[in-house]
């Protein structure tokens, strides 16, 4: 979607603009007349004759040509009233400001359907409601009510808070970085982050897109926009609301959908978006991308460090995060020890003394950053006896590197020099590593994906017939445990062996196909907990067969009966499909058994899925040691629970009428991984 | 210990006081000289005939009377006799600055073993090698050789890093707080850290322990020690080297030995010691402790917002660190309803909106604090339109509670005023919620703990004369499994039937009293891994007994063998015992089975432990919903499991020879808790 007459208009309209120096109308107004814009602009107030000296018109259908953007700052009861006045105009693009739509409750996400209505009537587009506005600093446009222009730079930043702009700018600014384009989403009642997203991964000026978000509007929209963008520039979200009383509050700030944080991790990692944990990773990722998404990157980090402890605490950090220290080469270490007092340690961590100068920090940088087993340099510094703060921070920016260096200087007023040098040199300090290696490790695990190749799902579902009969013959929403497995089946998905029956003769020549043990069942969708209503037995032996088939017949006189061959494992895995509101289908694989609802172990991804998206949530999973097989042991059949993952992904696909998908357990040994109960409920 | 002469000495000999600028003896004499310090100072130096206006002596032993404290700063190779002139000169208590010990490999270690025979010989005690030295602000005594001089006040602080003081000192300083001591442990070769936590517990111008460190000199002690202290004040410990990695650097830096960050988590909730996780949590724990110790804490947390998005972002920090929202009473909401726009959002997070002056933000807070449900209040900001920031602060800290508020103002140079107003008047201002959460929640946790009874370990071994016959008849370093189950039952732990036999007939016999299924193992000590050596069987039936035992005794002809009912149960555990270097026995609980290696789920405590530790150890671990019964499950045995933990460590306080006790798994059920396999080490 185009949204250039959003951000590059060359006329604007504010219909609610103010002379009362308190109301937001005039707060905007001010903002574009205060800015550098140098299109013409609109006052729209019927009470006023000029505002900060230009000519107010009562209504913008007074226009003579319609303006490129209208921006909307009246109270919410007449925006409907105004909107359908701008589309009268001829204006397609819109900015609504006015809060006391969804977030206020059922009345008024009411009202802002209504805008919907009316955009859709006039093939307009608009942002908001309640939201604080745009900013385009390199055309010096300032359509907002904000208080701080942000530096023209190179990151695009999408917010579904207004009010958190304000930090993030200002620390963006401070560190001499900048950006394209701010823009706040508000309520996302028609554009919204993922039309943004796609502006700024088209654009030419952004090199980097960050958004904070409090929910997702068109996830599957998302993951496609991201899946392209992300292989270019990084994109990086803060998403808010990730506990259920998270998203509570998210609910009445912006009228969010909650999104539970696995499929958050989940869809995130399907399309390399970077997920920032707080405001400060937010800003921390910010920084470093600017400086090092175009670098080559990787993990083996050399650490040059004045003081012992804190490079104790910087390798605990690096390692936390998945790098690692880097081994040096026998020259590397001469070469150190040629300049480095002997009490000095020459392995990584490299500790050049308490008394080290500026002198001594160049040469240590110098001579590990030459060395091709180092991919980055962290530099930490304390400041000691005759520590000068300044000249090693003055020196460090003199190094010519390739290499990511991070220079964590430890302490306070002492060291900010230090940090205002770095920041105006192309570099970030930092106070303490944990917060650096975060955020470092973040960005080369996003690198290194980008050169990640996709490879397709080729699953085919060759039995289109025979499932399309399955589903086609009930009229239920469920299927029962019969048809699920035989559906499995037919998709070429392992089994037990089973078989439905009504009467104990029967059950009897069943039983013998099926040989012990075996179960004995309930055939019924409906039965939720089986084992608890009674409804399922082990059976060991004829005689055992005859007696509970006997008792389970009396408590369910009209039901059909299932046996199925018992098929011991290593491992029970879980396997799952549901619908979201935002990002449609997803499949899930996780932790079975006890565990389940202990570990949490799931990973999810939304469908369609590639074939890395199966491997990469099987890896995801903290029971995958167990997978690849532990402690000597064979690897479990892996390829065949990869497989499993990959057939129910076509299925859905093509069959998206099921809307649920639950396998429970898929019992996994070295020879089989076996569906043994699902259930599938479908949408007509 | 009494280090009343290193604190508070009325006579100091610096032994290497140089007149070199350059000198670390120079640096630490001008040091004394520059303090307040109103002792007498003694350099000694054989070359200089004054220093900075102090008349040198060649050697200690020329002092008229003992100095109450001798600092020496002399090369490494000539410390042993300096300490052996300060022994003879009467002086009991040193600090040793000069490096090259045991941080320097074997040959280091020899010397500082030296040093600790001649303090023997003497009786005296020293602080180092390896050290920055002491400070106590209160009566100007600066004895190190660092640059920042610690404000006065009430934190004791001990650091293994001389280099780290340096920020730690200065980012306190800078917050108005302050120190009651600062003393550098350097290698801890005779002082150590539990020496100095003992001095800082029992003196009443400390209120607050801290400490860096990267091992532990004296485990035990220090367990001890914090679990007298911590009940009355609360210790502090970033402890580095948690990785493999990271200890490895903490050897050559300070030669300290590995313990393993499982190990020091259970220690440490068992003596009630806070860890920090990182040098800013332990500023922000310092900080936070010297202000809210006293007060009565809780979990229930009201937000007060002027923006709905640090509002979601800081209820997710909130339920991420196990605190809750305050449920408002009706009182409350009226109150706030009365004097709040409509548009505000008056449940928790409270949302004051972006226009919010002072006077809205003090009667929101003043309304929420007085609700008796709420137990902490944080305040966050955003710089917004309008938004006096300074104001707000001035405001803030004229609220006059008993309960924690903690303002997270967010952003850069504009919310700086605040932070500093906050510091002056005992607040502590934040950037981001997590942090200040993540500290907030640990001192909650700590305090809830000093409150908790202590219920002994009430179990007697009352079979003390067959278990001493098991021990003794043995000459083995191992007991083989009968023995050790044996033991076990001995203790009234269960265990399954079990009976050793040598030839076929015998087997059947003891089959026929055992059951099937079970297991038929080849009885040694000596096999590490019998599933794989063939030397364990599942017994299905008496043919299939005679088969597999002719079989196994052809691959083990010497042997003898065992036959043991094969138990089945809901979950495995497991449970261990053994030595650790720093904290002796140490009794271990965790999951077993296949997830024993993939989760390690273990939780651990050293010996002797009371009942509640045996209670939280099991409540720490991941799968501790499934032994409490999930989704409508019974209880497993909690109450048996908690009592083979306690029997365990009273076994083995009552038997210290055992070195190593592993049962592997105890099979839990509904009925039992069963030691199924138990391998049992002794030392001479």
């Amino acid at each position: 979607m185009s949204l250039k007459k959003l951000f590059y208009p060359k006329s604007i309209a504010v219909i609610g603009a103010s002379r009362s120096r308190q109301k937001i109308g005039h707060l905007i107004f001010n903002n574009l007349v205060d800015s550098n814009f140098q299109g013409k602009l609109y006052p729209i107030n019927p009470k006023a004759k000029k505002i900060l000296g230009h000519k107010a018109l009562p209504s913008i259908l007074d226009l003579r040509s319609p303006a490129d953007l209208a921006i909307i700052v009246v109270p919410a009861k007449i925006v409907p009233l105004v909107l359908e006045e701008v589309g009268q105009s001829g204006t397609k693009t819109a900015i609504i400001i006015s809060a006391g739509f969804a977030e206020i409750g059922l009345e008024g996400q009411k009202k802002q359907d209504q805008l919907n209505k009316i955009a859709q009537k006039y093939d307009l587009k608009f942002l908001g409601p309640n939201c604080l506005g745009i900013i385009n600093p390199e055309i010096g446009l300032n359509a907002s009510w904000g208080e701080v222009m942000p530096n023209s730079g190179k990151i695009g930043f999408a917010s579904q808070s207004g009010a958190l702009a304000a930090p993030v700018i200002e620390l963006i600014n401070e560190s001499d970085l900048g950006f394209s384009y701010f823009a706040s989403l508000g309520n996302k009642a028609n554009l919204n982050e993922t039309d943004l997203i796609e502006f700024f991964g088209q654009d030419k000026n952004t090199d980097l897109v960050i958004a904070y978000l409090e929910s997702f509007k068109n996830g599957q929209g998302l993951i496609n926009l991201a899946q392209k963008i992300t292989s270019q520039k990084p994109l990086v979200i803060l998403k808010a609301g990730k506990t259920d009383q998270g998203a509570k509050s998210a609910q009445s700030h912006t009228a969010s959908l909650a999104t539970p944080e696995k499929i958050t991790q989940g869809v995130f990692a399907q399309a390399n978006i970077i997920e920032a944990n707080s405001l400060a990773d937010l800003i921390n990722l910010a920084k470093l991308l600017t400086i090092f998404a175009q670098k080559s990157l990787g993990p083996k980090t050399a650490i040059v460090t004045n003081a012992g402890g804190p490079g104790v605490l910087t390798t605990d950090a690096l390692i936390n995060n998945n790098l690692s220290l880097a081994n040096f080469s026998k020259k590397t270490t001469k070469k150190l020890a040629d300049f480095l007092p002997q009490e000095a340690s020459l392995n990584n961590p490299i500790d050049i003394l308490g008394n080290a100068n500026e002198k001594t920090y160049f040469e240590a940088c110098q001579a590990v950053l030459s060395d091709p087993a180092v991919d980055n340099l962290v530099v930490i510094l304390t400041k000691q006896r005759g520590t000068n703060v300044e000249a090693i921070a003055q020196k460090l920016i003199q190094l010519k590197t390739k290499k990511p260096l991070i220079p964590i200087f430890m302490g306070g007023e002492s060291v900010r020099t230090a940090k205002n040098i770095f920041q105006k040199n192309q570099m970030v300090g930092f106070g303490n590593p944990q917060q650096a290696l975060l955020s470092l490790a973040k960005i080369i695990s996003w690198q290194k994906k980008t050169k990640q190749k996709i490879i397709k799902n080729k699953i085919k579902i060759n039995s289109r017939k025979k499932i399309e009969k399955l589903i086609g013959k009930i009229n239920r929403s469920k299927l029962n445990e019969a048809e699920g497995l035989q559906l499995l089946s037919a998709c070429q998905i392992d089994t037990p062996k089973f078989a439905v029956f009504n009467n104990q003769e029967k059950g009897i020549k069943t039983l013998e196909k099926i040989g012990y043990p075996a179960f004995l069942k309930v055939l019924s969708a409906d039965i939720a907990h089986r084992t608890e209503a009674e409804a399922v037995k082990k059976i060991t032996s004829k005689k055992n067969f005859v007696e509970q088939f006997n008792k389970m017949k009396k408590g369910f006189p009209q039901a059909e009966f299932i046996l199925s061959e018992a098929i011991t494992g290593e491992i029970e895995i879980i396997i799952g499909v549901k619908k979201d509101p935002a990002f449609g289908h997803l499949l899930m694989v996780g932790a079975g058994g006890i565990y389940t609802e202990v570990l949490k172990d799931r990973a999810f991804r939304a469908l369609p899925i590639a074939k890395n998206d199966a491997q990469e949530m099987l890896s995801e999973l903290k029971i995958y040691p167990i997978l690849k097989g532990t402690r000597g042991k064979k690897e479990l059949n892996l390829d065949k629970i990869e497989k499993t993952l990959l057939v129910i992904a076509k299925l859905v696909e093509s069959f998206p009428q099921i809307s649920q998908l639950d396998i429970n357990p898929l019992i996994v040994n070295y020879k089989k991984a076996a569906a043994v109960d699902v259930k599938i409920s479908l949408t007509s």
